[in-house]
């Protein structure tokens, strides 16, 4: 099959080749499309350099085209690629609140993307991060109430995130003030608690995804969800402190055995080791770390655990691929339409 | 009058020797302890060289004894410290949960440090900064729910924890690995929900701190704690995310406005104009940044907010300056008996 990448030398399309080299995919062909100022640029997937093309503002040729190049350039092609046949696999926030476009974490909602319309989109990485974790202990203990706190890394701003942490922390080691360009204010040593902009209601974007896309991807609108989503002076992998109400009391041991049985997660939740999600372990891993699982002492029969999740894996790259691995394993893919 | 400090040459003595700068204490002559380490050591105060001595193990001739040398140092000597007639104001935990011995935030509850047999306790730091806050919105409309998420700052280990985290970000940066030795792991661009030692309940003692001094300050056991308490790689200020289920139903604008005349609090709350808490304008501030406050998603009638507040200032040495002043405003200082 043929698969395309749009956004393919940003930090995520980065993502999507490693992981594509890893998948089981039966991929024959690699497409790799980017802006104009990107265009002719060399990049080696399984050995062999592959040539950046323009993105085409018509159909593209492949039978999944994951995407990557932002929500306005996917509000506005994402449609026009998907003529070509393929199933566009979107990573932005534009069609993710559609009533007909499927939102999909594979683990917890797969069978959502069989009834695909020509898109489907891949969730915000702080929810996909989450309801890996949460959407098990859902169906068997109902969630009545979720608080999230993040802890979020710079490359959820992209490369130039990641650049901007490195570059500015250097200027403070050497005793100069820093600047900023991709955040709200200076990122070294500090925390923002600002990421996306403010709504109304004083929550930000990045806040009120949490709580729409963990509803749409759960499918039930009853649990009442809140988030914190602050910026920390991280590489990448977001972490996130949860606390949850359950309609059936659980214990932490019965948590555990049920999450070391779920898709997605591995927990690691010995303190007595010094066991426990953080970025340094969590960063290049598949799997979402699960752990400081205990009782809540807030809510009678709830709790409380912290997960770590690389955000441009599970969050981004590696979620999209596993989408199109879920449509392949369920012979949902078509043969794209040759342009 | 005489004030001693114990602990001197630790991060915390050098906020107490800046603090007593500016101080209202009609101070006359301070005297600097630390261990037999540092003795000889010379400390400025007010312009003029202080010699810093071995800390002893007898009564201290001063009136104010601001006591931050550790808590089995404290545990071993406070008492006897106060037989000078002094009054020791500890920074430990060593005291903190003992019935006789008050745990004070001036802005609330000042009053009853005037009942300190010789010892009064500074209360944890996290805890410190979270009750200027939420106590005012405690006393208007009950408090039933507070769950707490820190973002705490390397500082919280004293001078070694910021130096481990300055000087290992420094490695990373020049393609080293990070080591650890004041951290359970590496601190740069990581993040460690571990601060202090674990309990059997699966919370660390950091986090039931929270839960028991929000207790014990507020003066009231009923209120339903919980705590997730994470370290950051940030240097100073200490940052919280706060949901509080309340009694009586609030609106954001109720709650700024009680706390713009709340003592010890600068509401920074502006989103659109880039305004909320954060380490990197609440360092050095004797005011505890409080911001994000909106309504709770998850409790009706409940509240969201974010603070930020120098936990070496508000939570520690401020905090005990300001005890040492409460005292001295209601004519609770004896005249220390010579030793």
């Amino acid at each position: 099959m043929r698969v395309a990448i749009v956004g393919a030398t940003g930090a995520v399309g980065h993502e999507l080749m490693q992981v594509l080299e890893r998948s089981s995919l039966q991929l024959d062909e690699l497409l790799l499309y980017a802006s104009p100022r990107s265009a002719g640029k060399e990049l080696t997937f399984r050995s062999r350099p592959h040539t950046v093309q323009v993105t085409p503002e018509g159909p593209i040729a492949a039978d999944v085209i994951l995407a990557s190049a932002g929500g306005s350039v996917s509000k506005a092609l994402a449609h026009r690629w998907a003529e070509g046949g393929g199933v566009v696999i979107d990573n932005s926030s534009a069609f993710r609140y559609d009533a007909g476009v499927p939102l999909v974490v594979p683990e917890v909602n797969g069978e959502a993307a069989l009834s695909h319309q020509g898109i489907i989109a891949n969730p915000n990485c702080t929810t996909a991060i989450a309801v890996v974790a949460v959407a098990p202990i859902h169906r068997k203990y109902g969630v009545k109430r979720m608080i999230v706190s993040t802890y979020q890394a710079t490359s959820g701003a992209g490369q130039k995130g990641m650049d901007e942490l490195l570059e500015q922390t250097h200027m403070v080691l050497h005793g100069k003030e820093a600047s900023h360009h991709e955040f709200a204010h200076p990122i070294p040593f500090n925390v923002i608690p600002h990421i996306d902009a403010f709504q109304d209601n004083g929550y930000t974007k990045e806040e009120m995804k949490v709580v729409w896309e963990t509803h749409k991807i759960i499918g039930d609108d009853s649990i009442r969800v809140s988030c914190t989503a602050v910026r920390i002076p991280t590489l990448r992998t977001h972490s996130e402190a949860i606390t949850l109400e359950l309609e059936r009391p659980a214990s932490p041991d019965e948590i555990r055995a049920l999450l070391a049985e779920a898709a997605g997660v591995e927990v690691r939740d010995d303190p007595a080791a010094k066991l426990y999600p953080m970025p340094l372990t969590a960063s290049g891993k598949y799997d979402v770390e699960v752990g400081r699982i205990r009782e809540s002492l807030v809510f009678d029969g709830g709790i409380d655990l912290f997960v770590s999740g690389d955000q441009l894996l599970k969050g981004a790259a590696l979620n999209a691929v596993q989408i199109a691995e879920y449509l392949q394993t369920h012979g949902a893919l078509k043969s794209a339409q040759r342009a």
